[in-house]
């Protein structure tokens, strides 16, 4: 038998606390045989946790960090007063050997720069990216997924052009190897459809992805393409797939309200919701984080995966899914042959 | 009584044909006996489509332009081949007096370059904006308004430190003028609400507006509050804008096709959004361009108007009010004293 994947999961400082990431990583050892969790945080309430739950006791081990970083506290100088905080912790014991990859549903920030601080760069990577798996109307790839990737949504605020490149690749061969989708079309994302429309940075990274072999580039989309899905991987800076991302989340918090507030209102539309109960869960299913693993921080030797702070066990477990697959694919080695020479 | 305000209306090169503009400046002279409408562009079209329409005869006249640009021409190619253009012709008579300010429905790009050449920019201000009117879940100012003001969005992809505090101050004074918010809130769109977030150039456009003295700056607003309307006027460049804008009306695309999907999949669902029916017409009444006059070119010592290029009859003459409002208000001087000395 091949040895098992080890995921670490920092189990701290997630919207739902300890016991839900505790959860969701057993659940996992019961249902991957090929995954070991390797529990990392408060090891009094891991213990706890785990003896509340059913997991599989052989495929669970845990590493006690004594502090952890909420989800409030400003990334840089709180890994700085704890670098024993229980992300830092789970991504040096990555660095270290003893585990594959990192899943964490806590201080994105942090999450980042523990990987900055304990992973290396890919050579031919200057940045990293976190890429956000984002749900779409279109389906992508060979399993038919609704979702596309759009990277990078806020490690690199002030990407150069050959940034926009390597997250170009970066993003199609995560997108390979999860989505098991052969041949992604990558896209890159500017203010108009044509190769010299957007600011310098983008209009040189269009040339310089439209020369780069072994990557479907498509060309440049637009805002309006984001939510149709018409690309299965987008590429952008930081600052802009930040705002993007988050704009996304309010205008479904926006939608969430104005629905509540129908229900509320009047009777003839609360009738009308409830027969439409089905419709909208199946929007609620597109939209719904818990069927995907989170995001990948990329661009780095080890993979790190951020869940949202709202995860549930499904959504942890999931994540570890995410990360045991990509290990096993060595997507760091996939990147770095995808990068241009 | 005072000389009526003339808006010259670029009647070409829209959707729905040069008769819906006709219609909607002639809706406008019999709604607003403050008003002349000057119709530039085909003189033998204009005439017929007023012949087969009411509309007041002594506040209308026609100048004929013989030719327009498409909606599909490369604004800067197309402008120089035609500079005879109806909406250049527009420009060009509120340049030379004739006019106070233009609507047009056409082409947005050549409109932003016939103010280019024809126009002054305010002195003071480097370069133009185009601002967008979006809908919101928050209501804004006296009137209630359920919009925002996002700028630039599309104008100037690459702006500057002191643009950005230039948009702030033409986004401010146009919100005073036409929404009547004597005190609107101004807000710089970045990856977080820290000061320190984002690119160098926001981190120093926001010290900038921090220090700047009549407008109240209230900090960083992340994605996430612009369908929310947590500010009244958003400040980015204009490729963030461009972006952010498209996306609004990609999701709104996407959530229209899904109910239409609903509404043909099954006869629950059917009658379930019958039942909404009233409360679908509220959402589609917040997301209505008709309602709202159009996106204004600030910067400029006249103003421009650009109208949805779908706009119906309704949106022209609104968009002719809101043109007229800013020519009284003295808009272009009210800007000028925003500025930072």
């Amino acid at each position: 038998m091949p040895r098992p994947i080890t995921i670490a999961f920092d189990v701290m400082g997630s919207d739902h606390g300890p016991s839900e990431v505790v959860k969701g990583a057993a659940r996992l050892t019961l249902e991957s045989p090929g995954i070991h969790a390797l529990l990392v945080g408060d090891g009094d309430e891991i213990r706890k946790a785990l003896e509340e739950i059913r997991h599989s006791g052989e495929r669970v081990s845990v590493h006690h960090a004594p502090r952890f970083i909420t989800m409030e506290e400003k990334p840089s100088a709180a890994l700085q007063e704890k670098p024993d905080a229980s992300v830092a912790v789970a991504a040096r014991l990555v660095r270290e050997g003893e585990a594959d990859a990192v899943v964490s549903a806590g201080n994105t920030g942090a999450g980042v720069l523990a990987c900055a601080r304990h992973f290396q760069l890919i050579p031919g990577v200057r940045r990293a990216a976190l890429a956000a798996v984002y749900p779409t109307q279109q389906e992508h790839g060979e399993k038919h997924d609704p979702f596309s990737l759009i990277l990078d949504v806020g490690a690199t605020v002030d990407a150069t052009p050959d940034d926009l490149v390597a997250f170009a690749v970066m993003g199609a061969q995560y997108s390979k190897v999860i989505s098991k989708n052969p041949d992604p079309k990558v896209a890159l994302l500017s203010n108009g459809v044509e190769p010299q429309k957007g600011p310098p940075r983008v209009v040189e990274a269009h040339q310089k992805l439209a020369a780069l072999k072994g990557i479907r580039f498509s060309g440049n989309v637009e805002g309006v393409d984001i939510p149709k899905g018409r690309a299965d991987v987008i590429v952008t800076d930081g600052f802009v797939g930040n705002v993007c991302l988050k704009m996304l989340e309010g205008v479904a918090e926006t939608v969430v309200d104005i629905a509540r507030y129908a229900y509320k209102s009047k009777l003839r539309w609360r009738a009308g919701l409830a027969m439409l109960s089905s419709g909208i869960k199946r929007l609620k299913s597109i939209t719904d984080w818990e069927q995907y693993g989170g995001a990948p921080v990329l661009g780095f030797d080890q993979l790190f995966i951020k869940a949202h702070g709202r995860s549930k066990s499904k959504a942890i477990a999931n994540a570890g899914k995410v990360a045991a697959k990509a290990v096993s694919a060595n997507l760091a080695a996939a990147i770095r042959e995808g990068l241009p020479r």
